[in-house]
Parts: structure tokens; C-alpha cells; sequence
């Protein structure tokens, strides 16, 4: 289940206005107030469930009345023409609610159902597939959980949660050694140092200034090997940047630990999932 | 341009906080307060660029003395390699907007450049690519922008911008007529019906009723020629369902006047485009 | 029913916000904290009723175990001395609301009253009263649902939500028909293009370039009845500017579709509603 | 000149995106992007004027190079066709921002003029006029703002800012003595305790009791006369209830102190205000 | 029972994302979604209670079926040991709520305490203890609230809420008298006028031009002794600045009014209350 | 200098409103619309100074054109009677500032300054000061600012930011083992594992199951130096719980790497900071 954080509320509560701006001419105009109705939510693919709960939190925003009959749980696969969820009262609400919902779960399930044929590609390797901060912006909090719905896990969650030296950092300072030091005499121990490199060079001068985990970025698989090589376990080690279908199972023969995948979040198509009345 | 509307501002504002979250601690250790850098945005494949103000804005937001030096326009087809701004100004700011910034400019570019594939695949047919509401919640006004950069129309804005009688609607009143019918009694004259239909039958029935406008759904091929033959100019007619690259030519090539692709906002994936220090 | 939008929620909350401030000091120090009470709505004027369920809403912000009977719906004509509703519960909750809760009702009320009141002036007449977007700044919504309560319909739901070419418009493009040419360019057939016209020369320009809607405004009776001759039942019609009770018959009598009504928003008179210890 | 409080700020995002929503689809269709105007707002009754602050921060809201030209000033009589103020720069933001910004205007204006009136209609007596908390929920500052600027004083600004014991108050507790010993006991003697009185018996239990304003509700001009006599200039007397123009002289003719006039905002029209190419 | 304000759910729900971010990732990957558990709120010394209602409502924002068994309510004497309150359900919202739930709890029961203990110490005089607009930003409707749960009584509530004539207005104006005289001129007699005087001279100039409560700034005893034989009990007498628990009784003995003290809400250090699994 | 989040925009909005309420009714009352005047702001004890860059922001946010000339910056140590820093403009402005800006200021200073003291009080060991999740909600991101003025360090930011499995998750699970193997299993091995122990038998267990961080709770200092030798420099070893001015020194011998003071933030007074009129 997905906590309903209070943000999730808020998001909801905008994302209705968003949509009904400044109420649904169509359905006020046709259908009675007192209408009760049944739908079905339909899964129209094989998908991996993500975003049940907030979907019912977007109707119990227009409706307190309206009732959820869940078949599905999030995380779960749903195959193609498998009834997800069944919902009946107020015919407006359901029908006023039902694009902000869809879309939502659309989003989510898409994403859940990407990172699981990610998962199941490198199934039988050490290396864990993980999120990155390319998540649409407004959606980072439900982006992370369709990840993890999916058999992923997730990286540092914003600014503030974890510390990434990027190659931006290093040039700016002059070196990776000058980096690492700031961080060490401003932070506490209590946060891992993760550098991104470019190059076995940088691999090197990262561990000898102190870097708890190495990120690789953009390199060969032979390069990647020897750095694997190289590093030997002393840390963990990401592998980042252009990852896709084709390419993750030779980077997860690699025997690095973690492989983040951006397409996860900017990339994921929606899936197809229609809601039909019964 | 894109008029920077006052719920953008509030968009971009709470796009920085959930990424920043308490303040970006690698950027904090490492780079001095009074550090000033210049950065370059670069596509890194061939796009139709959307997004450009929005993103200056982002690093406005963080820092009203940041500068920009723009060098491609919103709609502008930029080519792998080029430079599409400078910025200049405080280092940390720079690096603190990064990556909302890109997350935006990736993901509106996605859809420009998805949307122009689609037009220039009809181009000199009559058709017209148009939207959905299958947007990102939170994203509509931007993403509807998107889709005119890229050289589609929009579609109605939300539930109060147009009228449109969907199956559900249909099937809760009993017929075609009486939902058109009741719009009829309720709204007036000046927001045009349009009317979702499944079949020839439906389009005799919806057409007779009074539909300003006819959105077949879901239909074949075989089925939309027919149907554009018996609407035969009477009102706009818009196609509308799992549009794709392999089908929309044949679509283009009956003769209907929109197509609505929903795809063109809920599946686009994002572009890749880089900012690196000068 | 009112639908209780999330923005009318918000509204609300901002809405006792700014009336309790930080606590009502008189309230807190009279009454103590387990008292009791039932109070009656009592109409003090003949009226159209409008924002019983916004009323309720507002009470229920406070506290969630007010209990309400009520006796009229919206859209009712209730008499001077009727009970509209009766709340029972925690006496310091009804005490807090009262005022807001009574400001909401009385303008919606003055609203749909004098709405009926034009609407019943031209009963027998085709025209009908619409609304326009001279509604007080963030009570759009509820206001336009007061002027259906009262028997009339809505105009254009705000800037996204329909086509209005207005004499600015023409100014700053120099002719009606550059004006409808750029609307056809840049916007999809889906949309009604409403023209507002000073004279009949106007008339004849909106009509050959394509409008779909003439809106006279500021015309005098002859004049406008020669436009309605001249349009002829082509395109309907809206009459707009300066319309009072003296004036409206007259304008209906030429056989004109609208009547679009300022002061039915931007000038409604407050009613008399009092809220009274059973 | 009106200081722009920061709640000022948010009153006018929201209201721009009420009327705006998505975007003025109109307007960005016709007019040029870099498009430059002039305007003027010109007075089209005898008014007096109130909000031409708030009107600029709504265009500055919009796009901070619209330039002004006063000619006017907040309280100022102006005439009929005179001009209020001129504003200059992008076509696009003018248009936009047009209908939001007079609609504030020609309310604020409506109730700074309505106010004036009542004020003159007093002057030579010792009565001023008061306003209520019968405000326009969310509008009560400005409202405020717009009674002083014609000429009245404001009431407690909400249910913090004073102590008004109502007829309510006092039923429940069971005696108008009761009601005051209960707030000297729970608050200060820094806050004056008003108390509403409905005859002469209860003006002298109030006075007994220790009420350092009275405020006479709906009492016949013979009783209000009665009471002043009573009161003999101990404390401050109000009177409140169905004041009009008619009534009014009447009431200052007693020697009471204030006049609470709930129609000054509950049922002011607004006034005639046109923005118009220059 | 302290009403939950409409600000006061807002305040929460910042709060919890303020801590919780984007999701509590200890306790999402420790405890099982469905595990249930008790857990008692214990005082860890001696108090006077306040926040135990806003503690819930913590809590209930989380998670609507959570349960509480309240042994004390606020302005209680708990002492060392004893249980406040028992809550019971969903262990990860226990959890989760606990830090924010714990930080208002703390921070309001330590202003209540300390409160409690100045008012003590000047228990047999006439002078009782008032708060200041010293309070933490945001927090000022709860910090008063303690305030009274201590026994202390409130001052004015904010800007709005009463005339307090201070040094930096005097010094703008020239003199007490033409300050006074201006609020004459602008204000109504309904709110009292507070004057801010530094020596003796001063309080005979605001007496003579009409002050009605009078504040000795920073005076020592004698002169407070002078001022208090002075004003003699014409208007009430506030003493303000650097009082702490040494010198509270010897102001006490001046026989003043009321003995403002910032210290309790910028000052009060937080209870220590646990919150432990049973 | 304290980068200006969007978030703190926010704040200081609603710290504006919350104060100012509906206008500062004794200011607008006395002083003239066009006066302008000079204020400095005073240490009036000796402080290590924090918030300066927020205290302009909040002036900034009533009036663009206040200016300021700093004579300190944050993190300076400021003696008493030195000025801090001068502002000229619009004496309104400055005087309804005032009361908001001085109580961020004098609030985040007095944080600053007692971290200092504790800082200097351990100067020499090894040991660093570092904050708790103990703040005052609403004010995180400004306090845990101010204790890096103050000479001190951040502990994780939120739950989103690092993993600390305290006594109730380890209770909830049955073993320090058990959660530390549910971390292992549902986190990546990017945040290190922080794990609460209240004897040497759970620091064992902890090491053993892999604990990155060993956090002792309220222990003895006899058991705090056996609990640093039985950890050897293995990991990293925090000291929290009660930690005050007699103590600190004793906890810093034992060797510890870390000392968490929650009273930094839960219970720091606030320091004298004037504004007086030049």
C-alpha cells in the first residue's frame, strides 16, 4: 500500500482542478444528480500494478461515498482484460474523476511495469536497478514508490539526501581530491561520499581521496570492467548513463552493483487501462 | 515565447523545493559563495526545442541575477551538438536548478519533437494533429504548448472548455439523442457539441441529433472512410485511439479533419539534453 | 446540489481564515467548551435560494458532527420568515461560522433572485439570460452556478473556455476578418468564434469572415433589430451592455438568442438571510 | 496609496488564473507576440476612486515593463470620461489582464463611491459611518481599504480584533450580565467589550454590567433616541440594521456615534470603468 | 480543548512533509504495512499540558484510524511519569508522526510551564501575566493558546488587532500627542489606545492627550512605583521588558496591571515528553 | 550567506500575514504614506549573528526599495551595542517589518550563539556538535542553518535523508539483527545504516548485523568509554540524549565522534537584538 502522504492530498486536490477547471459542463448537463453507477477499471495490457490507492484517493476527493471493490494490489501483475478495481456510487464523481485517475495510474503502472523488465533482464546478477533524480518534476514521491512497485530500488531522494559529486562539482574545484575534502571538513561521516567519474584515472584518484561509492558515468563495458577490476569491492559501484534493453545485461556481467536507469522516469510510456461502465 | 502564467511560477517553485528539499549539501561543501560560472545547454540529439523560458525562470527563481544568452527560440529545430543557451552567474545556482531545469526542457522538447514527427508524417493531407487530456497532471498548460511548438492544435483545456459526450455519458442516459438532448436544454448555443462514436449507426444517430462535431473512436480504417463519406462535410470530424506512427497516414488519407493523439503527452519520452560548464 | 469542488474547499478554508483570524476572543471567553445548540436559517426576504450546500460545507470545516435539516434546496423560491435550514451541534462552531457562512449564502442568494427576476421579465420571449466574466475575482464558480439557480445559463467559463474577438482585439489587428483569419490559423474548428460588433457594417464584416456567434454591444433597439434582421437566423445572437429591468423586454422583443447581464454578478444586491438560536 | 500586503499578492494569482486558466486562447491567436500598446482606463459614471494600486500589480503580475501613468489617485473624485490612468507596453499582458483588473477596480470604486455618499449625506453631524464584517469573503482588506477611501471607518477586522457580544451570545449564556463577567474574566481590559442591545431595558443592563460600547440592532428612531439620552455620552454607541439612504439622516440625527452600514460591501454595485485603446 | 483552526490542519501538514519528505524510508523498509501497535505519551518531568488535541490531529492527518485514550487535557498538571495519552493502530504511522507530534507538544507544554510558574510567582497580586507578539512565526495561534493554558492572558493579536503606540512612532511623529491625535482622526474610539512610555514626563503626555492603557518600557521599580501613583487608576497599566523570575515580584508589588513577558513564547525551552511502544 | 529557498519565501509570506493581519491599523494611523526613515539593528548583548540575509528578505517582501548597508554577516560574532546592520526607505515599511524580521533574527542567533558555546566548550577533542530532528516545525531548513553559523554540523535532514532505526522500530521487529537485515534487504547500500543503542550488549549486536553508525542513547559516561573501546574506530559513534553544559565535556573525553544536542534547536532563547530609529 502506498501511504497518502499529506503532499499526495495536495497534488490530488490540484490535479482535479486542473482538469475540471470550473466544472464539468458535459456531465452536469446530462447526467441526473441522484445517478449511481458501477465501473470497472480494466487493465487493456500486461502491466505491473502501481497507484491503486491514490487512484481511489482522486474519487474519495470528489465523493466520500463512493466504495472501491480492489481485485488488484499494487505491484501485482494484472494481465490484459483482468478487472483491477470495481467502483460504484455518485455516476458524476466517477465520471469527473475518471481522466485525472486514469491518468495517474496510467503514469505509475507504466513505470512499474518498465522497471520490471528491466529487473527480469538482469535477473541472476548482483546488480540492483535504481531510479534517478530524473523523475518529473511534482511527481518524485509516487515516481520512486512505481519504481520500487516494480523491483527496483531507489537512489538518494533530492538535494538534501545523499552527497553526489558530479563533474560539474569536480571542475569547479579543480579536482576530485579538493572535492572529497570540502565535503569531508563540511558534512558529518554520516553520509556515503558518491563521486561520478569518467575515466579509470578518476576511479583511482576518487578511492585514494576517499570516495564510499563510485559512480560510472558513460563508460565502455571495458571500461567498466576494469574499474570493476580495479576497485575490487572496496566500495559499491553505479554504472549511469544510457542505459537501455539492449545493453543492461552486459553491464550487469560486469559485476557492479547498481545500475541506474533515467528512462525509468522521463522516458516510460503509459500504459493502457480504460474504466468501463458495468 | 511562453507567457510565464502566475500557476507556472508556482509550478516551478514547488518543482525546486522537492528536489532541493533542505538545501543541495554537496553543492554547499564544495563550491564558494562568490564562485561564478558560465554553463552551456546542449542538445545532444536532433530536437524541436520547447521549454526555454520556463527553464530560464527556473534559475530566476533561484537567483534573479543569473544572465542567459539565448540561442534557439521555442520551435526552433535544434541539431545534436548545438548550443541552445548560455547562462552565467553564481555557481551554486547554477548547479541547484540543474536538474529541474533540464527535467522540464527534456520532457516539453520530447513532446515537440514527438508531435512534429506525427505533423510532418501528414503533412499535405488535410488532417490536423491535435491533444488529448491524457497529460501529465499538473503539466496541462505546458504540455498543450508543447504540442503547438511541435506544430499540433490543442483540443479542449479541461472539463469547463468544450463539450464532449463520451460512451459513458451515452450509456448512462440510454441513447445519442437524449444526451444531446439535454446539453442542448442546459448550455447554450455557443460551445459546440461534439460526440463520441463507435460505429456507422452512431454516427447516423449523433448526426441527427445535432452533433456540431464527431469523434469516431477506435474505428477501422474501413469503418472512418465510410464514415467520413456519410458525414460528408457536415461537421468536423476527429479520429481518435491507439494512433501511431504505422497508422496514421492511412487515418490522414480518409479525409477526416483532427487526429487526437494521446500518446503525444502521456507516452513522449524525454530528449537528451546536457549543461556543462563553459 | 453544488458539487464541492477541492477549490471550493480551499476557498473555504480561506474564507474563515480570514474572518476567525487567530481565534473569535468574544466566543471562546462566553460560551463554554461542551455547549450545545440548535439554530434556525431563517429567509428574511422572498427569495431564490443559493449555497445551501457551500453553508453546510462551511460548517463542517469547523467541526465535523454539525448536524443539518433542511427544509429548501437551492433553486427554491423560499418566503420571507420560511426556515431554510436548521444545524444543531457545538454551540461555539455555529457561533464562528455564522458570518461566513451567511455572507456566502446572502451574495449567492442576491444572485440567483435577481437572476429570476430578469429571466421571468422575458418569459415567453426566445432569448435567455446568460451570465458574464464580470464575477467578483475568486467567486467565479459558485457565482456562475447562482446564476443557473436563478433560471439563467452561462457564458464562456474564463479565457481558456471559448473564442471572444472583442473591439481591442480588432483594433490592435486592424479588421474583423484579420482577426477571425488568425483565429482559423491557430485554432482547431472544436471552438464556437463569438465576434463582438459596434454597428452593422460590423455585422456584415464578422458575418462574411466567418463568425459563428455576433455579439452586439452597446447597440440601440432599432439598431440591433436590424442586425437580427440581417443575420437572419444564420449565427446566434448576444445583446450585451448596460442591460437593466427597463431596458430587457424591449431587447427581447427583437428576437435576439442572449442576453448576456453584467450586474447579475458584478451588482447583485446581498439578501436577507438571518441565522437565529432555536 | 494601498500597501500591497503579501495576501494581496496570492489574492491576485489566484484571480488571474480564474479568468485565465490555461490561457487566453483568444488573444494569443490574433495578437503578435511583441506587440506594443497603449491604454487607457477612463471613469464612465462620477466615481470615487479606490484600488489603482492593485489594478497596476495585477499587469505587473503579468509582466513587470507595463509601464503607468497616473492621474488619479486612490480616493480622488473623478468624472465621468475622465481618464484614471494610462497603461503602456506588451499588447498580449493588457488584454489579458484587463477584465481581472477592472473587475477589482469597478468593485472597490463601487463601495469607496457608495461610502462618500452616506458620508455626505451625514456631514454636520457627529455620526461617522462604519462598515461590518458583512464583507466579500476573501476580499475583506481591500474592502476595508475601499470604506476609508471613501470617507468611512472601519470595524474590528474579524472576530479576533474585538469583543462584540451578539444577541446569540447573550441567549446562550442567559443574561447580558453573565456575558460580561465571562470576558473579564478571560481577556484583558485591553480590548473595549461591545455588547448588542435590542431595547432600552437591555441598554441598561449592559451599561450596568460594565459595556464600554453599545450597539443599538434594529431599533425604531424614537428608541435609538431614548437610548442616546440613557447612555448620556458614558460610552460610544453604534447603531446597526437595515441603514439606508433614506434612514440614514435620521439615525445621525439622534447623536449616536457610528452607523454600521452592512450594504457599503454586501450590496454595493459596482461601478462603470472601460479600458480602451489609446 | 483548543479549536483546530482551518490554519492549524495547514500548519500540520506542512510540518509532516517538512520532516517526513518523500517518505520515511527506516520505517517503510523495517515495518510491516499491516503491523499494529500501542504506544503511551509519558511526561518526563513536571508539567502544564498543552497541545495534547493538536497532537492528535497530528496524527489523524497520517492516518484517519488511529485511536486515543486521553488520561489528561490541556492546562492539566502532569507530573513526572504519568501517562498523557495512549494511541493505538497502524505502527508506521506511530512511528512516522512521532518527531512532529512530540516537537509541538514539547514546545507548547514548556510555554504553558513556564507560564504557569510567573503566574505563581506573582500569585495575591492584582497583576496578571500577558504574552507578547514575541512568538516563533507561524506558531503564534498555538503559543497564545499555551499561553492561557498556563494562566497567563493574551495581548493584542497582531496589527490588526489593537493600537499600540510604540517609540519608533512617537520619534516619526515628533511628540505622544500628535501620535494620539492622528489615531483620534483615523481610527474609532471602539479600540483602545496603548501608549509605550519611557520615563515620567512621557506618561503624563499620554495621559493628557487621551492614552487608555498605558506601557512603562524598561522603567526600574521606583519609577514604575511613580508612574503606577501617577496614573493613579484612570486607565490600566502594562509593564514591558527584560522581566524574568527575579524581578517579577517586585513589579508585581507596583500594583500595575498587567506584566507583559516575551520570554515565554521566544524563550521557553521544551518540555521533555517520550512517546514509547507499549 | 544563507541561500533564499523558494520554501523561505513562503515563510516569510505567511509570518507577514500571520502578524500584520489585515493592516497595521497603528501605523497607517500615524505615519505619513511618504515619510522615509533610517533604522539600525543593535545587538544588545554579545551574540554570534544569524539571519541577516532572511531579515532583509522579509523587508524586501513588504517594499522593493528598502535599502541596507551590512556592517556583519552571518556567522560573525557581533558585541553588544555594535549595529548589525542599517536600513532606510519607507517608515511604514520598516515599522511593520520590524516585529517579524527581529523575531527570526534575534530566534536564529540565539541558536547560532549557544552552538557556539557548546562548540567552544569542547574545542580540542575529537568530537563535533551536531543537531537532532528536534526542531521547531515549520523552521528546519533556517535552524539547522543556524547551527552551522554557530560552529555546529547537520545530522540527516528528515526521514527521507538518512536511516536511523531507533528502540520502537527495533522493538516492533524483535532484534537489532532482524532490522538491519529488512534495511539491507529494502535499501540500497547508499545510505548508511545509523542504529540506536541503549547498553554494550546492543552495540555488539548492532556491529555484528552490519551497523555503519552506532548511535549511543542516554548512557553513561562509563559506559559511553566502554562502548568506544568495544568499537574501536570501526565506525563512526554518536552520544545523544540530555547532553547539557556540565556534561559535554565529560561525553567529548570518552573519544565519541559525534555529540547531538537537541536543546540547540528545541530550547534556545532567543538573544537582544533592537531596531531604532536613526
Amino acid at each position: 500500500m502506498f501511504p497518502i502522504l499529506p503532499s499526495i492530498k495536495g497534488f490530488i486536490e490540484i490535479a482535479l482542478n486542473e482538469d475540471i477547471q470550473i466544472g464539468d459542463i458535459t456531465t452536469n448537463a446530462i447526467i441526473e444528480e441522484d445517478s449511481i453507477s458501477v465501473v470497472n477499471v480494466i487493465a487493456r495490457e500486461d502491466i505491473i500494478l502501481c497507484g491503486g490507492d491514490i487512484f481511489k484517493e482522486v474519487f474519495l476527493f470528489l465523493n466520500q461515498s463512493i466504495r472501491f471493490q480492489e481485485r488488484c494490489r499494487d505491484g501485482d501483475k494484472v494481465s490484459c482484460g483482468e478487472v483491477i478495481m470495481e467502483l460504484s456510487g455518485d455516476t458524476r464523481s466517477l465520471l469527473i474523476g475518471e481522466r485525472v485517475g486514469l491518468n495517474i495510474l496510467q503514469r505509475l503502472s507504466g513505470i512499474a511495469t518498465l522497471t520490471a523488465k528491466y529487473v527480469e533482464l538482469i535477473e541472476g546478477y548482483k546488480a540492483e536497478i535504481i531510479d534517478t533524480r530524473k523523475t518529473m518534476p511534482l511527481w518524485r514521491g509516487m515516481e520512486r514508490y512505481a519504481v520500487r512497485c516494480g523491483g527496483g530500488k531507489n537512489h538518494r531522494s533530492g538535494l538534501s539526501g545523499g552527497v553526489l559529486i558530479k563533474d560539474n562539482h569536480i571542475r569547479a574545484v579543480g579536482s576530485i581530491k579538493g572535492a572529497i575534502e570540502r565535503v569531508k571538513r563540511n558534512l558529518t561521516r554520516m553520509v556515503k561520499i558518491e563521486v561520478e567519474v569518467g575515466d579509470l584515472k578518476e576511479v583511482e584518484d576518487a578511492l585514494e581521496a576517499g570516495a564510499e561509492i563510485i559512480m560510472l558515468d558513460n563508460m565502455s563495458i571495458s571500461e567498466i570492467k576494469k574499474a570493476v577490476r580495479l576497485i575490487n569491492g572496496r566500495v559499491p559501484v553505479e554504472v549511469s548513463g544510457n542505459i537501455d534493453m539492449e545493453s543492461i545485461v552486459e553491464v550487469a556481467k560486469t559485476g557492479v552493483d547498481y545500475i541506474s536507469v533515467g528512462s525509468l522516469t522521463h522516458s516510460a510510456s503509459a500504459v493502457d487501462i480504460s474504466m468501463e461502465m458495468g
